[in-house]
């Protein structure tokens, strides 16, 4: 087995409303979609980000949909100035999302914040990593 | 904001057994380390797959750690025939996974199972969606 992923899937409670955010607020472009599927291409084309309703894929996985709380997986997009992570925080608040941690100044030497995405799901944007792949 | 993930992030709750599950059973190279971190980088390029500790991913986003049941989140590693995805579960299965959905053909004309990592991190091994990106 490769070091790869070919799709991450975030299980969603409202469909509509996940897809609103992604598609049509921050502009994501679809590749391929259905009425409860919806799938975007990430860059590199190496990865496909798709939306599936939450209790469909715990029934695809044959596991319970029963989940609460922390979900254990962030999201992070790493970019390159301090400027910047400001800037895509608030995109995303403006696009829908809610700020979960406001940007500061990391042990690590960087500078990070998160948001979470309308179904709670955790994207933190960052600055500081150069040795991880930039988002922009 | 731009369709990209930088980083896949793994909260795990036992950080020793998750690295050994990846890095040593699978075999995926390590791109960076620390005590508490490990990071590879998935092929293209464009995205790393990382493990941190369970409560500190929570503590970085600052949120409580509490977290329990299905997480909304699977990844999928595509490849290219029938064989391959028996192939690549029991390849994981010998490295440490359980087999959550033993493969079957499905709604979609494809052909797919279900693993869980040691920390319950749900993959599904997939042939027959030949548009989404292969894994191998």
């Amino acid at each position: 087995m490769n070091p790869q992923v070919s799709i991450i899937t975030l299980g969603v409670r409202n469909f509509a409303r996940a897809r609103r955010f992604y598609v049509e607020e921050l502009g994501w472009p679809v590749d391929q979609e259905d009425h409860n599927w919806v799938c975007v291409l990430l860059g590199g084309g190496s990865t496909a980000f798709t939306l599936y309703p939450w209790d469909e894929l715990a029934e695809d996985a044959r596991v319970s949909p029963d989940g609460e709380g922390f979900r254990g997986v962030t999201l992070a997009y790493n970019v390159r100035s301090e400027k910047r992570v400001d800037e895509v925080l608030a995109e995303a608040e403006q696009a829908g999302a809610s700020i979960v941690k406001q940007p500061e100044h990391t042990a690590w030497g960087g500078y990070s914040g998160y948001f979470a995405d309308p179904e709670g799901y955790l994207w933190e944007v960052a600055t500081g990593a150069t040795k991880l792949p930039f988002a922009e």
